[in-house]
C-alpha cells in the first residue's frame, strides 16, 4: 500500500479519532492526490512519518481519504468486511432480538461509504463513496455467507455519489427482491415499499423515539405528519389510541398507512382518517377548521439539507412546530423531530420554545431522543448524530 | 402584591421563558430589595411598567426573585399549588401507571424551589427557597388532598437552603414516615434507606438509563460501581445477568444492594458479589488483579458541584471513565453517567473519548440518555438539564 502523507498537525483530530482526511490536509507534494485512483488503499502517514490507520482515497472529493482502520497497512477486503460487519451484526441482534435492523451504519460502525439495513431475508445496502464501491462485490459476498438473505438490493441512487464522481444506479446484487419489504419494529408490524420507496425503504433511526411516542397515545386522539408509511401513528394504534390521522403529500404513503394501522389494530378498534396534501399547508387549514389532537407527532424530511440552507430550514422547523402547538389541546403532547444533520439539538430546542411563545403556551420536555442504537455515533464525528427529537408537553393558561 | 421592576431590556430573557431574576437586574431606585421580606409574592414588572408574571422574592439570595407564574397579580397559594401538583401528578400516573416517581421537579413543574418524591403513600418533600418555605402548610396539605398518603417527609437539609438563608431540617409533617421505603421501578422492586439514605432516598431521574442499561445484560458479567441500593445492578439481575458485583464506598448501600438483587433474582440464578471502597481505588484494584466485565454502569455522584471544580472534576470523570473502558471486555458496554449541571453532554462525550483513545480502544455511542421523563426539563432553562450519560460500546484491536 502506498503513503499518503499529512502536513504538519493534520494527524492531530485524526489520532482523537476523527474518520476524514480533507483535501487541504494532504502534504501533496509529497503524496500528490492525482497519483491515486479513486478507492485505493493507503497508509496514512504524519509529517514526521508515524502511520496513523488504513484509509482509502479519492481524489476527486473534497474529502480525500476516509480512515477504515488505525492500523497501517491493513487492505479494505473481504476479510475486514467480514470483521467489521460480523461484530456490527453481534450488537444489532443481541439489542433486537428479530432480523429487523440497521446493520451498518457506515463511519458509526467504522465502515465509511457503507450502510446496510436488513429486512430479515432482504438486505438494502447503500454505498456512498469509491473505496468501498471499489470492494462492492466482497461487500456482496461476505454478506450472504453472514446473513444467508434470498435477496440483496443495491440502493445507489444517493445524490452524494455524484461527490464522489461515481454513477447512481439500483441493481439487485443477488437473489430476487421483492417490491415491497415486511418488517417488524417495537412489536408492531409494517409493510413498506421498497423500489418505489424512499431511500432505503423504511427508517429504523426512528425506533426509540416511535416506543417513546406510543407511550402517550393510549386513549387519544394521534396526529402522524408526514407519516409516510405510517410508523408513529401505527405505533399509536397498537398502544390503544382511540383515532389515529395520517398526514401526507404521498397517496401511496398514505395507503400504506392505512393498511399498516389496519394490520396492528387491536381488537377495541381505532378510528383511522387520512389526509392528503403538503404538511404546512393542510397543518394550517386542519388549525383553521378547529380540529385538535392530544398526541402530534411532526416527523417532516431534513428541511436543512445544506448549511446554506440554515436559515430558510430554521423558519420551517420554527413554522411547523407552531403549527404543532396550536394544534395539540392542552396538555398535550408534541413528539418533534429533526433529521438535519445541519441543525442541533440546541436549535431544535430553541425553535420548539419560540413556537410555544408564539402561540401563549408553556412546555416542558419530557424526552429528548437521538437516532437509535443501531446507528451508532461516532464520539470524535459530530457529522454522525443527525436526528434528535424533543417530546414535550404543552400547557396552554396560567 | 407590590410590583419588582426590572431595569431596562432585562425582561427580554424572562418573555424567553427563563423563571430566574438575578439582583443586578432588578431597577432598585424603583424598587429596593430591602423593602421585600423573604417568600414575599410580587408582579415582575418591565423598565416600561409592563407585566412579566408573578414571582417570589427573596433579598438574601442572589437569585432575587423566581417565577412561578406568567400571570401578573397571581399569588402563590393552595389554589395554584392544586392546579400545578395536579396536572404534574396526571403526567406521572400516565406514563407510569404505578406512584412510584419524581411527582413535582421545581422549575421544570413551573414549581420553583419544590421537589416531591412518590413512594406510593409516603411523599418526601424538599423546599430549597424561601418564597416555597412560605407555602410550606400549603404544599404539605394539597398534597394530602391529591395523594392521601400515609406519610409526607420534609427533607429540609440541603445545603442550598444556606444560600437562602434557610435553616436545614428534617420533619415529619404529617403521619408516620418508616425509615425505609419501598418501590417499583421498571418492574424491579427496591427497598431503600429513607431516613439515613441519601437525598430524598432514591434517584428516580435513572429509570430510562436503567431500562436502556438492562438490555445489554442478559446472560452478561456485569459491575455497577457507585451503586448506592443498587439500582442499575438489580435491572441487571432481573434482566437475566450471569453475575453483578455490587461496587460502593457504603457497607449499609451494599447490604441494600444485596437484598434487593436476592429479592429480584430470577429462577436461574445470578452470582451476587459486593466490593466496599472508594470507588477510584477499587476500580484500579480491581484492573490490576485482572477482574474484566461484560457491561459495566459508572454512575458517581456529581464531581463538578461548583463551576469552579470543573477542572478537577473533569480529571475525575476522565479517570474513572478510563478505568471502565480498561475493566471491560472486548466488545463490552460502558454506561457512563454525570449528573453534573457544570458538565455539558459534550465534556463527557469527550472525557469517554479521551479514556478511549488513552487505553486504545474504539468506542460506538448508542444512546444519549438524559434524566427520564418524571424530571421535567425547562426548554428555557438549561439548568434544569442536569443528568446526562453515554452508553457506549467498546472495541479493542483493529
Amino acid at each position: 500500500m502506498k503513503a499518503l502523507y499529512l502536513k504538519k498537525g493534520e494527524d492531530k483530530r485524526l489520532r482523537v479519532g476523527h474518520l476524514w482526511l480533507f483535501s487541504n490536509e494532504v502534504d501533496t507534494n509529497r503524496s500528490p492526490l492525482k497519483e491515486f485512483q479513486p478507492g485505493e488503499c493507503v497508509t496514512v502517514m504524519s509529517s514526521k512519518d508515524m502511520p496513523v490507520g488504513s484509509a482509502y482515497v479519492n481524489p476527486a472529493s473534497l474529502i480525500s481519504a476516509r480512515i477504515y482502520s488505525n492500523e497501517a497497512e491493513t487492505p479494505l477486503n473481504a476479510d475486514l468486511l467480514r470483521e467489521r460487519l460480523g461484530r456490527a451484526m453481534e450488537l444489532r441482534d443481541a439489542m433486537f432480538g428479530v432480523p429487523y435492523y440497521r446493520l451498518a451504519f457506515a463511519e458509526g460502525d467504522f465502515l465509511p461509504g457503507l450502510v446496510v439495513d436488513r429486512y430479515n431475508d432482504i438486505l438494502v445496502v447503500q454505498i456512498s463513496t469509491a473505496g468501498m464501491e471499489a470492494v462492492k462485490d466482497d461487500v456482496v459476498s461476505v454478506l450472504k455467507d453472514l446473513c444467508k438473505p434470498a435477496g440483496i438490493l443495491l440502493r445507489n441512487d444517493m445524490s452524494s455519489r455524484d461527490l464522489e464522481g461515481l454513477p447512481r444506479y439500483t441493481e439487485t446484487a443477488y437473489g430476487t427482491v421483492p417490491a415491497e419489504i415486511e418488517l417488524i419494529e417495537n412489536g408492531v408490524q409494517f409493510t413498506a415499499p421498497l423500489t418505489e420507496g424512499q431511500k432505503t425503504g423504511w427508517f429504523y433511526d426512528q425506533r426509540t423515539n416511535r416506543s417513546d411516542f406510543a407511550r402517550f397515545c393510549k386513549g387519544k386522539t394521534v396526529l402522524d405528519a408526514f407519516c409516510y408509511a405510517g410508523s408513529f401513528g401505527c405505533n399509536a394504534v397498537k398502544a390503544g389510541a382511540s383515532a389515529v390521522t395520517f398526514l401526507d403529500a404521498s397517496q401511496t404513503a398514505l395507503d400504506y398507512a392505512t393498511r399498516n394501522a389496519t394490520r396492528n389494530m387491536p381488537e377495541d378498534g381505532c378510528d383511522i382518517d387520512t389526509v392528503l396534501g403538503d404538511a404546512l399547508d393542510t397543518l394550517q387549514a386542519l388549525k383553521d377548521s378547529g380540529r385538535r389532537f392530544d398526541v402530534i407527532c411532526i416527523d417532516p424530511p431534513a428541511f436543512i439539507k445544506r448549511k446554506k440552507a440554515y436559515h430558510d430550514g430554521l423558519a420551517a422547523y420554527q413554522r411547523v412546530n407552531r403549527l404543532a402547538m396550536e394544534l395539540v389541546e392542552d396538555g398535550g403532547i408534541v413528539m418533534s423531530c429533526s433529521c438535519s444533520q445541519h441543525l442541533p439539538a440546541e436549535d431544535l430546542n430553541r425553535a420548539l420554545l419560540h413556537a410555544a411563545n408564539k402561540t401563549g403556551a408553556r412546555i416542558q420536555t419530557l424526552i429528548q431522543g437521538h437516532q437509535g442504537p443501531d446507528h451508532p455515533v461516532h464520539p470524535a464525528m459530530p457529522e454522525t448524530h443527525y436526528l434528535k427529537s424533543f417530546c414535550v408537553r404543552v400547557l396552554k393558561g396560567r
